[in-house]
């Protein structure tokens, strides 16, 4: 264990949704972020372990906004990060914001999926979707990350080696299974504990708002530049953990072990995804920064079919921004973040 | 309410499994067929009730054998089953069969699937399988039925009908998301509670034994008598309940409306399986012989996307047991069955 | 099975909440009570099935107010149902009332547990408290049956034995366990999946509105008139389902075969409460009208412990509302209520 | 963060049960305590990562036995423990075993309540009771401890501040709620998924083996040396985390701020066990070593009602163990152990 001489006074916008909550309590043991500020909208003032003792420790009330912090994660809803994300970085600060906000280049998307005007088209320019697999060597300079959430980080850490090395048609399908965290601390009658227990649902089959995100990060890596993907969120009744089934055909030629060398060349040194040899459980991600990916080629048909699986709050949202941030500062990508799942 | 003046005397064999349990609770109200044994491997004697304290009211015990039932559901596991069977149907009695081991009509299957050469091929060929939505007019003359299980039915009453109808390509993707119930009472470390409980996996991957039933099923609907069928299970933490996810290509010059106006033409009239205008919860069946089937098509890419749910011990087991029996002797299809489910 | 010649209206007045949707699938089934209508107080015209498609093959949209029924279940939350009542008994209905609005017998605890003036004294006095066990005799001529809530229910069933023969002191303690659904399907944070599930607690330590009408139906049993009850309920992860673990001093004197001996006596001809030999589950009773009774003394220390388990929304509320209706009529006690649990 | 110069070499024993996993992944983050033997019994050679993807980054193989550590965590079952901490011993190494092996004081209870001659009796007497709460003087020189597990943690903890000041009289109720972990990773029916999950149900009614254990801890605390207590465990359908509900009337003249004062300065300065003002939710604790205490008296009837909630595998069982080796090498309490609880 080293000791680091400078720390970084780092905040976390909006500490009350589950996103925030798990970023205070990444945080709240960072060895060089510093957390100085919890903002909240309506509980300023209030300690933050009175509101969730689960925090216990920490000695922080919520504030109303950012003063202090060099380092500002924004776990904001996507309409109130769009305002505020521009402000933090007038003032100079550098920001991991973990809405959908900045994660689209193509301002038309948002007018189209999001229905509204984005403002700041300039700024989803110079924006670093913060895939830190894939994005380590534009951290560094990064003033602003988008940081991607669950579906897309669990799709894309399946597919993209397939892609990227034109293993597969570029015709998918991604069947995701969510727990109910990702759909936030908001009531509804969806996720109201009778409801949601004990059922098993997909939804957003009209069009769901993660559908271009992924398209956009995949598309890129297709060398016609064409896809056609189906994106089919489900949930599922647990609390946390995504499961991705991804489907694709092979190109012609394409061997069960090209595609076992490609994903191994892609995750061999990476220090949370990683590849397994058996089909991956979300329970091994409990409250971890993993993402554990399986390929496999059907012994029917010879489809390609690849699994992934992750904690939808940490590596799908706080830990992947936390990630983000040590790469951002040249620290050790895996920082002051849980390595090892709570299991069972 | 009719009342009927024939009774016809009913056993389940192996009345300790999950499938036997649910046939006993169905039966044991029904006006027709009179439940006058149920058998056990293990607990001859004991009277039902004391190990199955819900079944509260049926004054029986577990037997050894079947004695005078003219109607047996047989609730065995496979290997068991196809030894069992012929000998009932030698005594005469009318056989539902919810093992796998009269559902395949290709003797070699057994051999790779199942790894036993399978002793009955003669009675393969006569065994009526039982999904009374297409196999109502060859029930009232069969002696066996084959009783699909819990993932073919589900997937089956999703796909038949564009596949009948030749409004996809033969390429299909299931997608099966399936309660813990499906994988029987018997112990195993992946079922234990707090292995399965908040996890969510897929399995089966090399092959799962439901492939080749599925497979004939839909292959015989296919024109051209070729279908690649990729099907892919998994486990999600909840008892009953499983939702299938269809995927396929529409074929050319096929709209969503056609796709609609033959899926309600192939279900207007069924009393259990019924079409739905919004994507349909597992959670709306519980307890019941309900089966909701949601076909659609994607926004991004006009794929076909059908989703089916069902209970899997009822419409998935012993409810198709108990319909497709109702059919054989030529009574209402509903008689007997829970067509409102458990809610919530 | 008999078939029944008059045929009496029924309704259910709002069948959007829990308690309500089970009603309907409990009278939808029920050979005497036609039910004709539901009502519904923000889905007036909507078809019962598009908001609750588990009911299928129910035929009836939500009205706005009850005009033929001449058996009104009342599903309302107090405040409401304490106005609509008095109307209903007014127009010569008879009423079974599931909420609390006419439970207590003494004016004033409406003051002080439920903060409002009751505008109907006259009414607590003729209302009969609809515990059919203890209650037979004065069912058949109620014009307005108040019928116990699910705590309640729970422990009275188990101490009430044990108070009436004077075997205990009159000094208890009811912890109780309850499923989600307890709590109805109105939104709130401690109901929402993320939090509720995975989680257990109590509630109501200040004083829970269930008290005093466990204490009512207590106190009346102890040959002193005096009675010290505390009551502490706990939420634990489960839709349905309540234990109550109820503990008290045995007189001296009193041995466990005396208990086991007043249990046999008051529960031996109950159709649906029923003694058990071990501790029962609430798993036994989901979807059905049983509550099983497990009295025990301890091995250390010599102290009464009793058992309850039951379905909060069957036994606990709609299946008793129901178990009363057949028994004003003079209907056979169990007619149309499921008899046997839904297991697993 | 302070840097540790001496290092001290630990092994877990039996690292295949639940307590064994936690104690690894609690363990491969420590400053001080290095893990570097994990043993098993039927697994030596595999890694450990094979079994438990969860603990990625670990890179240890089971081994069968203990060579190279001076600290060994033994999670053995009870009769094997017995068998192995003597040995352990005798070579020199300093023990914290989480089994009941050593947890009691009186050789006899061992003959009555495990059905074995305890073979090491003068162990018994020189083991210390590892609830570092109140043996924190005990510990710098201990050998062996014997860690409290996961009911008497949560029981001791709750009541003994109430005992030792003598607020209570001597008869006590303990009713507690767990989740099914603390059952163990051996399969059994009980905790099969299917049975399980939505469910709930006491247990050990005829004695349950942590009786003596929670009576030996607080009858010490007693002036009279006499007490009678109750326990009733109970499981719950989740995986983690206790609820004691421990009820007990007040001494005559005993007030609400008496006993706050006295849980105040019981607690005020413990690193782990926290007093609230509000009834704890289980999930506050999830993966952390926090126990919340809630002393409340009812409204009515003036009981003192204590709450206390932990997670059984960390603060009832890994966590705990750490924790008493934190204290027994003289380092920080909390060194290495989750202060923060993963929400929701």
């Amino acid at each position: 264990m080293q000791e680091y001489e400078s720390h970084i006074r780092a905040a976390v916008v909006n500490g009350t949704g589950y996103g925030g909550i798990e970023l205070v309590r990444l945080l709240s043991h960072h060895p060089v972020f510093d957390l100085v500020e919890v903002t909240a909208r309506t509980e300023v003032g209030t300690a933050v372990t009175s509101l969730f003792p689960s925090l216990q420790g920490l000695d922080l009330s919520f504030s109303a906004s950012v003063e202090q912090a060099d380092l500002v994660f924004v776990a904001l809803p996507d309409q109130a990060a769009v305002e505020m994300v521009p402000e933090l970085l007038a003032e100079g600060r550098r920001v991991v914001d973990l809405s959908a906000a900045f994660r689209l280049k193509n301002q038309a998307l948002y007018t189209r999926w999001y229905q509204y005007e984005h403002p700041a088209p300039a700024i989803l320019e110079e924006a670093v979707y913060g895939l830190p697999e894939f994005a380590r060597d534009r951290l560094p300079e990064a003033h602003l990350v988008a940081c991607p959430g669950c579906y897309p980080t669990a799709a894309v850490l399946a597919l993209a080696p397939a892609l990227r090395a034109q293993l597969i048609e570029p015709d998918i399908i991604v069947d995701a299974k969510s727990g109910l965290s990702g759909a936030g601390r908001t009531l509804s009658t969806g996720t109201h504990y009778s409801e949601a227990n004990e059922d098993t649902s997909a939804y957003g089959l009209s069009g769901h708002r993660h559908w271009p995100e992924i398209n956009q990060e995949l598309t890129r890596l297709v060398d016609s530049g064409e896809l056609n993907l189906t994106f089919i969120p489900h949930l599922v009744p647990m609390t946390r953990g995504i499961l991705s089934t991804c489907y694709a055909s092979l190109r012609p030629g394409v061997t069960k072990e090209m595609v076992q060398q490609v994903y191994e060349e892609a995750y061999r040194t990476e220090p949370f995804t990683r590849l397994v040899a058996t089909a991956p459980h979300t329970k091994w991600t409990l409250g971890s920064n993993l993402c554990f990916v399986y390929p496999t080629v059907t012994h029917e048909g010879g489809r390609l079919v690849v699994l992934s699986v992750l904690d939808n709050l940490v590596k799908g949202a706080a830990g992947q921004a936390v990630q983000c941030a040590n790469v951002m500062y040249r620290l050790p990508e895996d920082l002051g973040l849980p390595t090892k799942g709570v299991y069972p």
